[in-house]
């Protein structure tokens, strides 16, 4: 059973209606995302094998079935809360065809079918159409991930659990660096201690030193000195959803200027966090970084500065200028402004679930308002 | 400095010729794989951020040019070997629109023009066409996964290192397993081993006793017991490509019939590999395992029974029945036979080398033909 069932009425019972009204007959999930939630079912491979599509179809006025590859169907059969599942054979036939074989099995050959089309690629969009000439194609994707940016209690539950969990396996690993450890040393502990607190590591960022300035490091057998900044962006699965965090420390000692930089990072990410409530747009709290940054002398050169979480990575909304989504109580954002002047990215990230009346953070399983040090 | 400097004209040679030899004007290149094996940089957010485009283009007769991501400048100058780099800032304006202003500052709004169509959205390839509505598009997904198959020397030493270290690193993970050891313990240990040995653990499977027998299990904090098979499969980044392998072991004993059973496997699975030379089918391969499994009482049920590997994961060509592509030198493909009878999952998987009189297993650290007893 999917460890959130309360998702289960609600989300096929939301998507129906926006399907209803869109004017849609049909909406045509392939979305790792869409799936996952009108499902219940998190199939990994999704993400690393693209071209073996699981497909959701969702009817306004019918049940859904769920389209799904032969190597799947055990899992499928024992998790989805969708009882209609039908298979296709890898190699056998394409997903595209088999797709198009049960639209037409459903009568939908020449409806009006809403599709992702950001997830579905170009050649099988193609392909689908000339199966399927009568159909109206409408694209989805906003609608539905619209819908998944309001998080059911579950998946707050799961959500929170699982930011916890990783900031935990972060300060563990960092607590254990030191000026003479190695980078590789504590890069290969921090996949250690996220992989033990969650079903896998996800994504693994860390650099150190020099590299604490690269977007992209690749961690060495350089031994931390004393005052390297060690910086972090790491995420695990858990059910199928993220977590995503993002920590600075140092090893052995700080100069004064790394404590007081720090700190005020530190304060216009609280800056930024007090102004988390329902009803804003996503794109003040950017602009209220610009201006905390500028205040303290902070240097922002990214296009964001934080996004939604949840089955995927960077949902909507994004934390951009360009993104007027007003907040709403039960979206959960990660907000994670970072100073980038040329020397060490100074980066924190936590997770903020809106609440009826604001926020909380949900991530902090230590304090992390002053800068840690390493191995002192 | 690309670690893979010899694949620079090489690559780029090659995709030229293949163009003109389609009737193309020029090659769009968009796919994680495509960009990086024609540009000599892996920008490891094409993969976690699909909408964040990174785009080759590579005139028949013109020098290429690479449009990136504002946010990848740094990395690009740095390290590609294409001099022409132009920027597009996210959410100011999308990739398709810089892209779509590119082709046209290039003279190729009305060319014909090689799209990767399995890497680019429906919503992105509609808007491109209808942005330059003269162009003529064709797909060149087979064609460049075509060039990629074959590894140049560098390219052939890099995966060979790769695939050694993450073979060492699950043997080191395997030999501190015992019995009473937690399942969540031993998938830690295989995450820091693997991430200790690469840039960065990129997947991780491990299932011990009963979810030995699940394919995509999650570890438990369950002690492991004294006969439990252990079976994982992990891969790691190194420079951007892929290590991927395979391996079955036992907790504390082995109880005749695994012993047989494993040994079985690996017969049948050495079978596969001495096959392996230039000229043969991918197709023939599974054909091969087909009966090496029949004659020994092993049951397969797998779409396929190995991969070619390097910038991606699931390469082309598939060793399945449909895949009738001929192995060349050069080419470098894992092998990875399962026994599936509904108890654990006894699974085997090796990186071997097609050399100019047959093949070379590169992917042995250790002698895996008889099965491994953890903690005996």
């Amino acid at each position: 059973m999917s460890i959130v069932e309360d998702v289960d009425r609600t989300a096929l019972g939301r998507a129906r209606r926006r399907g209803e009204e869109m004017g849609l007959d049909a909406i045509v999930a392939s979305s790792y995302e869409s799936v996952s939630h009108l499902s219940g079912v998190s199939i990994m491979t999704q993400r690393a094998i693209p071209d073996r599509l699981e497909i959701v179809v969702l009817p306004v006025d019918a049940e859904p079935v769920f389209l799904v590859c032969n190597i799947e169907e055990a899992q499928v059969r024992a998790e989805s809360w969708i009882n209609d599942v039908r298979i296709y054979v890898e190699f056998v036939e394409t997903p595209v065809v088999a797709l198009a074989k049960l639209l037409r099995e459903l009568g939908l050959e020449r409806a009006t079918l809403g599709l992702e089309l950001r997830a579905l690629n170009a050649a099988d969009h193609g392909d689908l159409l000339e199966l399927i000439p009568g159909a109206t194609v409408v694209g989805v994707d906003a609608a539905l991930a619209d819908l998944r940016a309001i998080k059911s209690p579950a998946e707050i539950t799961l959500l929170s659990d699982a930011a916890l969990r990783t900031d935990a396996a972060i300060r563990r690993a960092f607590e254990s660096a030191a000026p003479g450890v190695t980078e590789r040393a504590v890069a290969s502990r921090l996949a250690a201690e996220v992989q033990a607190s969650a079903d896998s590591l996800a994504f693994l960022a860390f650099g150190a030193g020099p590299s604490a300035g690269i977007a992209h490091p690749v961690a060495t057998d350089r031994p931390l000195e004393r005052g390297d900044v060690l910086r972090c962006d790491v995420g695990g699965q858990y059910s199928g959803y993220y977590s995503d965090l993002a920590r600075t420390a140092v090893a052995g000692a700080a100069s004064p200027a790394l404590t007081s930089d720090y700190a005020r990072l530190w304060e216009a990410h609280e800056e930024v966090i007090s102004q988390v409530a329902p009803g804003v747009p996503a794109s003040h709290l950017y602009a209220v970084c610009v201006k905390a940054f500028e205040r303290r002398g902070l240097t922002l050169n990214l296009p964001h500065i934080g996004h939604s979480l949840g089955l995927g990575l960077h949902e909507a909304p994004m934390l951009s200028p360009f993104d007027d989504t007003e907040l709403q109580e039960g979206m959960m954002i990660a907000v994670e402004p970072a100073h980038r002047d040329g020397g060490p990215i100074l980066h924190v990230e936590d997770l903020v679930l809106v609440t009826a009346d604001g926020h909380k953070v949900v991530s902090r399983s230590a304090d992390w308002s002053t800068l840690l040090v390493c191995g002192a």
